[in-house]
């Protein structure tokens, strides 16, 4: 019998039609249609462990994800089987070999998050599944000083869903910026990990920030009220992409290239 | 009675699910969708002209038309009244008065399209309906080279559809340019008018290049030649949009801002 394979894959998703990722009993998800997927071409049900546990409506450009198998089927032909099985808007990008134990959760050390908004007067029609839509004029430069404040290590307790279940609040991020151009805004996070809705809650922050409601200072005071209450709400998901996820030297043990 | 007012409109479009701009008697279009709703706001029926027939499948996310009419409604209220009554891939984005007898299709000075392709070895889940999917690795600096011969007038014969009605083939192309950044390639096109399918013939014809199958001096010969048969394929309408028509000095009545 042959022994145990890790793979790692890299996945594209339009989350518009997906209840998230993680498997639900009766919804579609990427991570049920996958492992369905999977299961019918190696008749072998295996979990299929991502990166980032995106929400309902929320998309991947470069989901993250690792499963273990015993199944000898190679990479390119996995890849064509999975992506001739799943639906048009889930597309598995790249699989490749990952040494033993690899976990694209546990080992990722940082995730890049991407949200995207339509400052216009009217709504937009190419990017409506992929864009919120703002009308009035965001103030990028004030967005841009309050998303500064996001930086470093921060105790998020305020920006996290009443259901996350993290013991910890405490997390950093790396980066997080707003950039405008024409009449697109475009809001970046990076960081090691996120919290449940914490990148939708900056935005929804950040987009009080752009309208004036909220000051900049007004950001740290919240930071530091650790009160859900206060910060701004949940942007909704369609703006929101999962660009990359990162595995650097914290991420243990390396992936070979492609089968 | 109000005298006539002439409204100058632009629009974005989602083409995947119309049958092109121009009126069909059974099918879904872009400007058969703007009559029908124009006229169940004002009771007027009118000509909405575009200034680029797009084809089945094509997008645009700066349409222009123009249409007459004697109705006294403010440009907001239309605006709202199209965008509540076409569908959500449809949005009037400005409405502006134009100078009496303004056409958006005779009076533009030049169409700037735009054709994106995903060069990748897996399709595209988010961009699956906006991107043209390309497995081999395309020489853009091959196609930049072919795409350079394009600029400048000359008799695009080779470069139309056969059932194109216009009398003339000649036309000049102002700018012609292929760029890639990460597994996007994109090519655009600029010029004053264009011919029936010829910026889809242009971009088939430099995929050919980009894939090896002609030299950029074969677009030189296929160009001089006229011959349709010569030239590359039609190029997959999804993967081009109509970005934005021009109206500079020489387009006659110049535009007022929004009312």
């Amino acid at each position: 019998m042959p022994g145990e394979r890790t793979l790692k894959l890299v996945i594209e998703y339009d989350g518009t039609l997906f209840h998230g990722w993680q498997v639900q009993s009766r919804e579609r998800t990427v991570q049920g249609e996958l492992q369905d997927a999977f299961e019918r071409i190696t008749h072998e049900r295996v979990h299929i462990q991502g990166a980032g546990r995106t929400d309902a409506g929320v998309h991947a450009l470069g989901q993250t994800a690792s499963l273990r198998t015993r199944h000898e089927i190679g990479s390119r032909e996995l890849m064509r089987g999975l992506n001739a099985l799943t639906g048009h808007d889930l597309v598995v990008k790249r699989i490749e070999e990952a040494a033993p134990g690899f976990c694209a959760c546990r080992n990722a050390t940082g995730r890049l998050y991407r949200y995207r908004i339509l400052n216009a007067p009217a709504p937009p029609a190419l990017g409506r599944t992929t864009h919120l839509h703002v009308i009035r004029p965001l103030d990028i430069d004030a967005m841009n000083e309050a998303a500064s404040l996001f930086e470093g290590r921060h105790d998020f307790e305020a920006f996290r869903a009443s259901d996350c279940e993290r013991a910890s609040a405490e997390l950093a991020i790396e980066c997080c910026t707003v950039a405008g151009k024409d009449d697109e805004v475009v809001i970046e996070v990076r960081g090691q990990a996120f919290l449940m809705n914490m990148v939708r809650i900056i935005v929804g922050t950040l987009l009080w920030v752009g309208s004036g409601r909220f000051s900049p200072a007004d950001v740290e005071d919240i930071l530091a009220s650790r009160d859900r209450a206060r910060a701004g709400p949940t942007a909704a998901p369609r703006g929101l992409v999962l660009v990359e996820v990162y595995y650097g030297e914290r991420a243990g043990p390396s992936t070979s290239s492609i089968r």
